[in-house]
This record gives C-alpha cells, sequence and structure tokens, in this order.
C-alpha cells in the first residue's frame, strides 16, 4: 500500500500531523486538498514543503510569515 | 514499497514521465530536486500540481506561461 502522513509545520509549533494515510492532493482555492484512503478529505490553506515517500511523509508548510 | 512516478505535464506535449520511482522530492531555486529510490538526483523548474500514492503519480507542471 503506497500512501504517506501529512504533517504542518509551523516555525512555533514544530511539526504536527495533519491526516494520516493520504492519498490524493490536489490544489484546491488557496490551499490543497487532501483525500485520505478511505475517501475522507480535509482542506489546508498550505503548501507542499517537500516529500519523503520511503518514509511515507509529505511536508506541508504556511504561506503566512510573522 | 512506496514511491511513485512523477510526470511533466505540458500544454502541448501533454503528460511526460520526469522520473520513476521518485523517492523524494524538496524545493531547489526555482524548482524542485527529486532524488529516486536509487539516490539518482533530478532537477526540474517545475512545482507539484498533483498527487495521487495509490496510483503512483506525482504531477508536475511549470510555471511559464505562453
Amino acid at each position: 500500500m503506497c500512501e504517506a502522513n501529512a504533517y504542518l509545520v509551523e516555525a512555533e509549533q514544530g511539526e504536527t500531523l495533519f491526516m494520516e494515510s493520504v492519498d490524493t492532493i490536489e490544489p484546491f482555492e488557496n490551499g490543497l486538498k487532501l483525500t485520505d484512503i478511505f475517501g475522507r478529505q480535509k482542506f489546508i490553506k498550505a503548501s507542499i514543503a517537500n516529500v519523503s515517500l520511503l518514509h511515507h511523509r509529505i511536508m506541508l508548510n504556511t504561506p503566512e510569515k510573522g
């Protein structure tokens, strides 16, 4: 099974798990729509920072700067 | 094994396979650095258009508009 977990990386909080078992990531409005392998969807105003598939990790970051 | 193939999507050519068995994708200069599961690297001035992990597909597109 090939899927990955998406983590949101923020300056203060560091890394937090946003969604597990992500299947698809598509652009949506000002951010991304993530769909997991069960068909559940989440939206987030963020972009893909980097991807490491063998480690099942997708890192997201928000465009807002403090 | 979790990896995916990266395809470049262009208006004229449509979809062309850019790299197989992609492990990591990281931002690099004006584009992306892709590393495959064997450690080989490729650079491309493109961004991630969308991702479909269960189908092992990463779609890239270039920011240039004709």
